[in-house]
């Protein structure tokens, strides 16, 4: 069991460390991960540019590597041969949870996405942390991602399918179980900041207060909400099946 | 009706000027755009640093806003308040289709989908030309597109579906009609080029062929290949509702 771990807030994060360790203890591991943070950068394949690879090393003095591609791309490499074989793909920990449409643009979700799409299953970890990445205590996520880890080495998953597991920010003993979810609804409460520089000239920010969701107990949001893991499997066919009788008389 | 049109390719692109002059015979329309090509680079949201909003002008003489922010940062720059109101956003036309699994890492397709979770209405248009961005006739497409954009217009979108067109390269008379399509499977065929630079380290390229796809009939890429305009509905929810009940006793 050769398992590469990745994440999108760079290689020297305290969440990846975590779920290295627990890794570990489940097969040999490979880090390959971006040399800086990714995080909210979406889906990316860099076409238009080479990429690097060098060694570096965890905090603990594990050996990594480290891109200046995106995470996508680090699972896209590994893929592609410079890791070979790869049986299991995991990604985070990251310090956020990541439900509802956050999922299209985190680099933890679509790094878990590409490793699908290149035929090895893929397993994303979130955890709802109201920590900043460096303060938040990533031990009780590590375990909850051996555990999920494991279910998936001895069982599989199906084609086509990858696990988003968000993990509420508690002890591990306070965790009351898991829950498959759905997608949840998520409430963003972004807000346009308009500002002049130093010359007068105006530069805009997408700011306003951390994105809330929709309190739903089958969903991801509602599922951490209630001190549960979240486990929800996705698909990469987004085709609105339900919806496509309506436009057949369109044309 | 106020149309706000944008692309993946940047602000100068062809397919740009076909769509936003195709769309002023609809509505009232604002450009903004990226200021750079960020063909592939998935669904951005761009928090880390501010962003520039300048004034430009497309090849025909129309103002245009051109941004240093991704495409789904145009969209959400527009619809914080930046440009307002905005009643439908429209997207490409890209020179490339958008098929299979290519959804999740296009430009076009993901500041579509930054319309839908914007709360309006979101269509992206590819063509499947054979040629480069410069070289490409969009005169079909725009026509197309405006037939699109006009059904959305007189009849509305559900809430929380986007619309994804893919055009075949073909003279308007010659586009047998159009089909509404799922997601069919890409092949992709990318390949791993190591290389080494001048002083003896290495780099790596995601080179290989062009992607191609299951040659499948109600599929976006099987509609296309037998000279149908493809409309794909989308929807945000990636759950995979087939697979829930099978997690359901793994833990």
């Amino acid at each position: 069991m050769h398992i590469l771990v990745t994440n999108d807030d760079g290689v020297h994060a305290p969440g990846l460390l975590a779920l290295t360790q627990a890794m570990r203890t489940l097969g040999d591991v490979t880090v390959l991960a971006p040399n800086r943070n990714w995080s909210a950068s979406g889906h990316a394949k860099t076409l238009g540019r080479p990429l690097r690879v060098d060694e570096t090393k965890l905090a603990d003095g594990y050996p990594a590597l480290a891109t200046d591609g995106a995470p996508s791309d680090c699972v896209a490499l590994a893929l592609l041969g410079l890791i070979d074989p790869v049986d299991l793909v995991v990604t985070g920990i990251n310090p956020h949870a990541n439900i509802g449409h956050d999922i299209t643009y985190s680099g933890t979700v679509t790094s878990a996405m590409e490793a699908v799409i290149g035929g090895v299953p893929g397993l994303a970890f979130s955890l709802e942390t109201p920590l900043g990445l460096a303060e938040a205590d990533y031990s009780s996520a590590g375990e909850i991602a051996r555990r999920v880890a494991e279910k998936v080495i001895a069982d599989g998953l199906p084609k086509d399918i990858l696990l988003s597991t968000n993990i509420p920010y508690l002890p591990l003993d306070e965790i009351k179980g898991f829950r498959i979810t759905r997608q949840g609804e998520r409430i963003y409460q972004d807000e346009l900041i308009r500002r002049e520089d130093p010359f007068g000239r105006p530069y805009y920010w997408i700011g306003g207060q951390h994105p809330t969701g929709a309190m739903v107990s089958d969903t991801d949001f509602g599922a951490i909400n209630e001190g549960y893991v979240s486990v929800t499997p996705l698909q990469l066919d987004l085709t609105a099946y339900h919806q496509m009788k309506r436009f057949e008389d369109w044309f």
